[in-house]
């Protein structure tokens, strides 16, 4: 997201929120929903009298911390590292994390090329156990591979185990894949999987509700997951021991109302008995991508061919105008292909692709992309003027 | 069951029936219900006008094979391999079996110590592949033991693979269990299960529809399914492909309104693909015993706790009251210690503990039984003569 435009006064007070406030705070959130960013950005760093709901000890840490902040300095830091922040109005904000209510994230770090936005309309989870066993890693790789091939973007927590794999599935299969870290975006975490997420920042997205810098705590990885759950349209938990984080993620899911799905292991095995516990509560049992689509694509798959595309053809930006005018009228294409006939990079080309693919424009099969009828109709009706 | 009473009409008749009537044949069933066993045997057996609901080849095919039947002859037979004929009315018809409507069994035949309708009052059937994996006969095992020690009897089909490892589970923990045989019961199939079966019998209940020396056929092994589902509180299918057999068995339970349960395994193996299909159907996942009795136990543990025992002490056959007083007052004992004060041997004693524990009389706790509040109440009360 190149030429961004000079910081307003409500992005500098979101931005320094975001680096006062921990993420999922309600009442912090709720001051923001009541008053507006910017009156109590300037109430916490003029160290103003306490707002409702907060001690004054913890109303004296806050000011401290925001006494502290620089937003400018956030925003420099996240320019070097090609991270921007998106917040609730925004373009590029995903709508349903307005789900969250009050414990909505005051403004997302990003990095990547892809809107958040396009692509989050179209993604599911994939989380689980850090320690996985091998059918785990197997299971969460063929189900982001799956994913991918089907046009949807796979979100995950970045962690060792089942997270990595369901990211280095999506990547291996030229598909779509989201990072949400519990730390700064420009701060890779862990160490171990510094590459893997500085590959998802080039071909997807790394994503945080923490600034530039600002480490993990055991708290902030539980706070993370409901942002993961919020951001997708369901869940699925690969392998989860008893009170696990991705239990977490997955009730999450639930309150939200979003798909809850999990996948079957040996009932001998530890890294199953979370997720065992998770489908006799209710979620759904999911053992491939297909049945994933047709659980989280139900509603999905059908709206936008009632309506045609959501966006028309004059609003989409202009990369991905080019990116779809070299698609073929007829059949598929590969990447490659397509990228060449855009004049673009492959990232590029398939960063567009995703978010034309949420949009109703194009679809994925297997390695070829190809336009939708809708795509053919609205362009046609284009041409003539109906 | 020594001392069996001189065969009336009605038994002959229905033995005949058993030798000329297929399993679950509900046109013959109906006739029966309408007319009597008496009267439908005596018309096959004329060689009669066809009674409603069949063709004139098939009732000639039917009249043959009655023309053929020698009840008496099977009866003989039936007492040599120590078997009985059970039929609806007696004293030890499980009277779930009515379930089935018409395609009620004319009888049943039954090899073993036990009363069979004592034991099918708390028993669950533990089912599944038989080409399973080393996964599938372990989990059995470890279901039928765990059931076992609970007190609930274990009735499966006899056949290699889940089955034989659910009988030898149950057997393995000084359990109860049924064999559900698709052939004469003095005909022990498959062949290499002959010496399990004779055990079973020995220690448990071989149960089968069809007379002595009767052949299995692949469409006798579908129909003694539903045998198993209807004498169950409930199914659970450890392993089983798709379309299997295992899933017949399931899909009856869930008809009849019996418990149908499903124990998870790696999305990857195609044996436990059709469990995952039964559980994404409604069925209940289950990873260990203390889970299946949670759900099958959930009515029939409370009931007798309501009730008192179901049959009162006064009304016990004299070998279920010289186990009963072989019981210690408090406390729990081994089998072997109560046979010894019961004067009788360990499968005798075995077979009356589980019929008194259907009762409401005595509890498996582990390797020991102890009696139940209930019991010891009703015992005081009949001392005291209230």
């Amino acid at each position: 997201m190149s030429g961004a435009p000079e910081p307003d006064g409500e992005l500098l007070a979101r931005v320094l929120l975001s680096r006062v406030l921990e993420p999922g705070d309600e009442t912090g959130g709720r001051w923001v929903r009541e008053r507006g960013a910017v009156a109590v950005a300037r109430r916490l760093r003029d160290g103003g009298p306490p707002l409702a709901g907060v001690s004054a000890g913890r109303w004296a840490g806050l000011c401290a911390r925001a006494a502290c902040a620089r937003p400018e300095r956030d925003l420099a830091a996240a320019r070097d590292a090609q991270a921007r922040f998106v917040r609730p109005g925004d373009v590029e904000w995903p709508a349903q994390l307005d789900d969250l209510g009050d414990g909505r994230p005051v403004g997302l770090w990003v990095r990547g090329r892809p809107s958040l936005r396009m692509w989050a309309l179209r993604s599911v989870a994939v989380v689980g156990a850090r320690a996985c066993t091998e059918y785990g890693a197997h299971m969460a790789v063929s189900l982001a591979a799956g994913l991918a091939e089907r046009g949807w973007v796979v979100v995950s927590g970045g962690a060792y185990g089942v997270d990595g794999a369901a990211h280095r599935g999506a990547l291996g299969s030229g598909g779509a894949t989201v990072a949400v870290l519990a730390c700064g975006v420009d701060r890779p975490y862990p160490r171990g999987h510094t590459e893997l997420i500085n590959r998802i920042a080039q071909q997807g997205l790394v994503v945080g509700e923490l600034p530039p810098g600002d480490h993990p705590t055991p708290s902030r990885f539980v706070v993370r997951n409901r942002v993961i759950a919020a951001l997708t349209r369901g869940t699925v938990v690969v392998e989860a021991a008893h009170r696990s984080g991705s239990l977490v993620t997955a009730r999450a899911a639930q309150r939200l109302g979003r798909h809850t799905m999990g996948v079957p292991g040996p009932a001998t095995s530890a890294l199953s008995a979370g997720v065992h516990e998770l489908l006799r509560g209710g979620a759904a049992l999911v053992t491939d991508a297909a049945e994933v689509v047709e659980l989280v694509g139900a509603i999905g798959e059908l709206a936008p061919r009632r309506r045609g595309p959501v966006l028309p053809l004059d609003l989409l930006e202009p990369q991905a105008r080019q990116v779809l005018a070299a698609l073929p009228a007829r059949g598929r294409a590969p990447v490659a292909e397509i990228a060449r006939g855009a004049r673009t990079s492959e990232d590029e080309a398939t960063a567009r692709l995703y978010e034309l693919r949420s949009l109703g424009y194009v679809e994925r099969h297997g390695e070829g992309w190809k336009l939708t009828r809708q795509a053919i109709t609205s362009a046609r009706a284009g041409r003539t003027g109906c």
